[in-house]
């Protein structure tokens, strides 16, 4: 059996060698780049591993394996029109590199590619598959769709950020796990439970991305407080919104955008009142529950623990990383 | 047997029907504004109509014939960015209406709409229906990029500009009647000669829209001599360039942007250029040969006459519109 260095570096090499056409270059081009471009490749390793508590065959999951990771990379191509980003895992966005308009197009070239490695999973298994992809990725859209309308709405909810996660993070990394499962040939309330393993590591693995950047390491080389000084709403700005007082909420509310204040000072007092409400004891808690939740259902599964150990142990190395 | 005027409305109410999620509101409602928005409905057509040839189960066609409308116009809506189209059937289109990440964004989620129809083909014809409608979408990106390029590229060959509408429009009115052919049970021999008719007729339909810019009624409604205003590399324009004195390529070259020219004057410039060396009859030429070429495929099919005879009498009043 592989390990999960040695998976990750099949991923890899698969990725590297599938086939995109060459012309035109200006379509194709960026999407070479974009999946060059690293990354944990953590939606598709979902994929392998679930697949591989149920059957040796991992080899017919990789096709599969590429094809969420490729959906992702797509999403990031159109979320960095959308956000103005022009920058992505320390390099040059697409959308930064070629224009919108590669973007755009490249990005579709993308999701139809995506799509064009789903349907080499072996025939029985197809329908079952392409419907879980569909869903999965539509409900990715939504999410999206939220995360942008609450950029322009006043209130958020924790409930309405839990549910904006979920679609936006939770659900790939989902679907992912249940398409490897199904071409693992797992039982359908296997499928569940692995659905539910991924929902709960999503929203653990997203909490934490909002922790981290306020409270992670400064070592790791990623500055802290970019969500504070964009006037993100993240777990911890809505957490503290529904605890603080009036005066805390308008510091909340106002001090990024403060002419006066450096964005130091902007870090330091959006952070001062998250400490008055212990805003970081808070969402540690959070992702805790979340990933415990994670690992019961993973416990849960009708596979013998030494086959469900490599899923184990990739989740508990991917929440590792704060420690 | 359903006549074309009662498949065409079979159609629109299917279209009409069909079940998009209400929410996140600002996702779903320029996809349901962009499908309500009209057209021939074309590419479900011949989906219907090609399907029909061979059985009697077209039922079991609408869901694929949905899917490559509803691809169509998730084209248009990201068509509409790039050209910075605001107007498309004589409304706003989304881009205008809603902006550039409403467009993007519904845009993605229609596509994904469509595999979600595609999925619901009967299952022993998916595999191979989900790969050609995969060929298909890829290559009407590629056609897009290709036309986008020409733009900026100063010499664009007739074999070239044949090359890129036949991706760009042909291929998907291909893709459509060959999948109407798969779920009617049609052998591989017949799907490609049904192919090769869409092909035709695409190529006779885009050429035919060319010529109707310069030399259309223009009782129609629609101004005529848009594409010469914006100095587009059309078929006629193209002609013209290979054909024309040197000094008559100059005309064809800036005459259009020309500040000391009123639109009019533009138009008569670039059409007296056209006129000299009879483009519109050279076009007129390729239309006619590419759509006898088409309806050649036709009557090479292994079908009774009166079985194909709907598919013929929809290309012919296709064709028959600039009479």
């Amino acid at each position: 059996m592989q390990t999960n260095e040695e998976l990750f570096l099949t991923i890899e090499n698969y990725l590297a060698q599938t086939d995109f056409p060459g012309e035109p270059e200006l379509l194709y081009a960026p999407i070479c780049y974009s999946l060059a471009g690293g990354g944990k490749r953590l939606r598709p390793m979902l994929v392998m591993l679930a697949c591989g508590i149920y059957s040796e065959e991992t080899q017919q999951a990789l096709t599969a394996a590429a094809a969420v990771e490729v959906f992702h990379n797509f999403t990031l191509l159109h979320d960095d029109i959308m956000d103005n980003a022009d920058t992505r895992r320390g390099k040059p966005s697409v959308y930064a590199k070629w224009g919108q308009n590669a973007a755009i197009l490249s990005g579709d070239a993308m999701m139809i590619c995506a799509y064009r490695l789903l349907a080499e999973v072996p025939e029985q298994f197809l329908p079952k598959v392409l419907k879980t992809f569909n869903e999965m990725a539509l409900e990715v859209c939504e999410g999206q769709q939220y995360d942008m309308d609450f950029e322009t709405q006043q209130k958020v909810s924790v409930v309405e950020y839990m549910h904006m996660i979920e679609l936006k993070t939770s659900v790939l990394l989902a679907g992912s796990a249940v398409i490897g499962a199904i071409l693992g040939g797992a039982p359908e309330e296997e499928q569940r439970k692995l659905r539910r393993f991924a929902i709960e590591l999503g929203l653990a693995f997203q909490l934490q991305d909002d922790l981290l950047d306020s409270y992670g390491d400064e070592r790791l080389g990623k500055p802290l407080g970019g969500d504070i000084l964009e006037g993100k709403k993240t777990y911890l700005m809505i957490t503290a919104m529904s605890h603080a007082s009036e005066e805390d909420r308008d510091v909340l509310r106002y001090a990024y955008k403060d002419p006066h204040l450096s964005d130091e000072e902007k870090i330091s007092a959006v952070k001062a009142v998250y400490d008055r409400y212990d805003v970081r004891g808070l969402t540690e808690q959070q992702i805790s529950l979340r990933f415990e939740r994670a690992l019961a259902q993973l416990q849960s599964l009708d596979a013998a623990p030494e086959r469900v150990k490599p899923l184990h142990d990739f989740a508990v190395s991917l929440m590792g990383r704060m420690k």
